[in-house]
């Protein structure tokens, strides 16, 4: 069964969302029996998929419904529990792609949470009012303040490696070191110590930033918040803008929204993804975007992408190759954009900012080849230049094509190509491109606002080829059925190599070092194999470990 | 059969190395019938870990054998082709744990090759006078200058992702875009084109400086090799230091050199590692340890360390956790290291502080678990009290031992510890372990030269846990214990986030990053599945892969 990424937030399962600004509560109360399967049930506020999917709306709501919201909450429901984390009957009985998927979309997730701390000025503050175990301290580690109750029970602890044998899958032990600075050998006591650490120790050890006993932690909590809330960039009195459901239409081979179409190509195992410019006048100030609100392009797009995306990714696995189209007027794409340059302080205006920034993350971390087509009628201007930027190779047609009605495409860079975006890395897609050669960063940068033909595109290094229209559609197939011919085991790993290029950030550890580390745990017998420990837990019966070192 | 490390230079069966002062020419000539096992033929200069083996002996003879030598030129012996990367039959024949081994083991040698041209003034220049393909082209991206002939043959490529279903393994992707400042679309494309790059394009893309027909080819070598010599800080007219042949016993459950003892407990998977402090007077000067040579506990020291740290790591894998020990009077060691901090810019002091830093970076790069402890009679200072920094978690006794004979232990920070052994991340241990925390690390600088009982060790974060005499065995034997209980996997994966806090470096990324993807490659079915691609390369069978993208 499909994958859907909307939810509803009247129809929550598994979190209840409490404002009382400027704070927000978002409390953990997951429905045992709301599972995205059945064979699994989530006690103790375990979670799967279907958990943090609702998870990842209500961070995306707060941010956008609610300006109001300056401090964000995250508690537990059930008693002494905060969270259990990652549901290991899930995990046992999930294959090793959903495993690396459901790893990759949770991280996401918590790095949503830690951009809206940093960069929306709502700070999202743990409390942790019951035992927080594996992932379930891992959601504390992306908050920028954990409290802990004091009750002579509750603990932090990351009991994934003693218990399981795989790693806390999401970004905990980066967080430990790298976030949180706990020397490196009582990060390493913690995270093999199965009943984790209480009380004033984790204080100690900067596991949590404060504890409080029962009696007192609400009023601490609340304090906290409100502390966190009042140096908020936020706005007082605005309203917010609601999200509105994204309209799509299923077919077995394609996905079709306003802005964006998936058309898959089975036999060369790609999918050609669209996105269209906008076609009317868009908003041009704050008020305006504000007015429009979800049906504004610079915000539907990126929505619609974002959900496409996130389709291809669980229920098109075999679909390796995304090609990368995009069609209509240029100049209207970066009409569009233009009041993300200009009102960069506006609360909505940051919001949608920060929607292209995660989305387009997404795509530079899915494990599928991306190859962008710049072909008569494309849109690579501005915002849809990222998609160039993004591609691990791409192709653009030289001249006009074939029937000569349409003229020779063009790219255009602007300001949002050079920094409105940041990778992981902290670096824009250009800068990475240009790593180490400063002057080919200085050359795009000369042509910012220029219609590039193909050979000006490939004079300041935009595009990799630039075939006639004699060669474009031969090159193109052959190149689509060369990367269909390839493992693509082996394709990920190369990409993955070559995509953040330079500096390294907290996010990249969590994505490449710790998630590569985590993806080849998963492949082990030591962790699946029928006498591994994700296998044997919760049987009684202890793993067998073959002992080798490697 | 165990592998050992020494190679006698007047013994090498695969490479052959002339020296013209100022310039070592370094020819690799692969015998097919001198690999480690006889299930494959070397043919065309492709390498197994022998091969490897004497490289690095090579790299570590030139460094303290010939200060005359101020540039390597690395060539191919055989006709058209430089070198065909490792053998691709001995890798389909390899366990997991010998392929990740092998890897490290190469990757290590690789970096030597960097820190020669960074640090020792001795600049490494490929000369590839025929066809590079994978970890050929690989070690010529090591060197810091590549030379290409234009014969319109001789190509320069990294066929590993088509070819074969893995990455190349040696850090080429990240030396691509990382060192060389390939744009990443170029990486992309070259890393997949199995018949390589040539010619002046090879030039055009940044994968080689130059190329030069056959008729100029070696007198450009000679040229380029003469013009960075010139720019070396090598002293000139001195003599080199021998590595004499290391003295060791070996015994099916212990290692022991002068200094250096391994002692094996099989029960609980885990080997006694002890250094030795000296006992006379060592060198105090650079003439004087020029002329103590290989006997200078300074150096000898690191060699018998480095040779243990080998062969446990390829003979003992199933021995998971080196307990570390140090022995003796710590005012000898600390006494014995001051000529390396006093005349650093001597090279032979230069080449001893490297020789240490690479031992100590294979200490971490490790994939055993180390533990520290600091007990009576135990001389953790300076250079020793490393280890100590090293491990993944210590132990120091509080207090006499049970006898009472034996004062208490203590342990000494040196200017040592302080930066003369950078970690592959670039910062020394103390600062590594001190991450985000400014304050801890000026603490444990404020106590530099000080003899620090277990208490102070732990005020300024030295150690981790402080047993007293009463409980120092049980704890130690439950630590033990509990971690020959645990998945290894999961704890490779573990300190392997650990240990690399802080900024990343492209040897981090190689040994970090890129390693964790081909570890989790070489795990996969598309690869070393009886129909994945090593195993059918060269069956004439296509390889078969499970497309899912993940």
């Amino acid at each position: 069964m499909a994958i859907t990424f909307e939810r509803d937030p009247d129809r929550y399962r598994h979190w209840k969302l409490a404002i009382d600004a400027p704070v927000a509560t978002v409390t953990m109360r997951v429905d045992p029996d709301g599972g995205l399967r059945d064979d699994y049930e989530l006690k103790l506020n375990s979670y799967d998929l279907a958990v943090d999917i609702e998870l990842a709306d209500v961070v995306a709501r707060l941010r956008f419904e609610h300006p109001e919201v300056k401090a964000v909450v995250v508690t537990g429901g059930l008693d002494k529990v905060f969270c259990a984390g990652a549901n290991i009957q899930m995990l046992a009985g999930s294959t090793h792609a959903h495993k690396v998927n459901f790893c990759k979309f949770t991280n996401e997730t918590r790095s949503a949470i830690e951009e809206a701390t940093a960069h929306s000025g709502q700070t999202w503050i743990a409390a942790v009012n019951g035992t927080a175990a594996g992932g379930g301290y891992e959601l504390a580690l992306t908050c920028d303040e954990i409290l802990l109750i004091d009750d002579h029970s509750s603990a932090v602890s990351l009991p994934e490696v003693p218990l399981l044998a795989v790693l806390p899958g999401t970004g905990g032990l980066t967080r430990l070191v790298d976030k949180r600075f706990v020397r490196r050998d009582l990060a390493d006591v913690f995270a093999t110590r199965t009943e984790g650490i209480k009380g004033q120790q984790a204080v100690d050890w900067g596991l949590v930033d404060a504890v409080a006993p029962r009696s007192r932690f609400d009023d601490v909590v609340r304090q906290r918040a409100l502390a966190r809330a009042a140096d908020s960039s936020r706005p007082d009195g605005v309203a917010g803008v609601r999200l509105t459901p994204l309209r799509v239409d299923v077919e077995p081979d394609s996905l079709r929204y306003d802005w964006v179409t998936a058309a898959i190509d089975r036999d060369l195992g790609a999918v050609h993804l669209t996105v269209r410019a906008p076609e009317q006048q868009e908003p041009a100030t704050p008020d305006e975007l504000h007015a429009a609100g979800s049906s504004a392009w610079v915000l539907a797009a990126a929505r619609q992408l974002d959900d496409a995306v996130l389709r291809l990714r669980f229920n098109e696995p075999e679909v390796g190759t995304w090609v990368l189209h995009t069609t209509g007027d240029v100049a209207a794409v970066t009409a569009a954009e233009e009041v993300l340059g200009r009102h960069a302080e506006h609360w909505l205006v940051n919001e949608v900012r920060l929607a292209w920034t995660r989305t387009l993350k997404r795509l530079d971390l899915s494990a599928r080849t991306l190859i962008a087509l710049v072909e008569p009628g494309s849109a690579f201007g501005g915002v849809l230049a990222e998609l160039l930027l993004a591609a691990d190779r791409s192709f653009m047609l030289d001249g006009q094509g074939p029937d000569g009605a349409a003229p020779p495409p063009t790219v255009r860079l602007t300001a949002a190509n050079d920094g409105w975006f940041p990778m992981a890395n902290g670096e824009s897609r250009l800068a990475t491109r240009s790593w180490g050669r400063p002057d080919a960063l200085d050359a795009a940068r000369g042509v910012l606002g220029k219609d590039l033909l193909a050979g000006e595109a490939t004079d300041v290094g935009l595009v990799t080829f630039t075939p006639d229209d004699i060669d474009w559609h031969d090159e193109i197939r052959l190149t689509l059925e060369e990367r269909n011919s390839f493992s693509p085991d082996a394709l990920t790993g190369m990409e993955a190599n070559f995509r953040f290029v330079g500096p390294e950030t907290m996010e990249t550890k969590i994505f490449a070092r710790l998630t590569a580390w985590q993806n080849w745990i998963f492949q082990r017998p030591n962790a699946v194999g029928p006498d591994g420990a994700l296998r044997r837990f919760g049987t009684g019966a202890r793993p067998t470990y073959d002992r080798s070192r490697v």
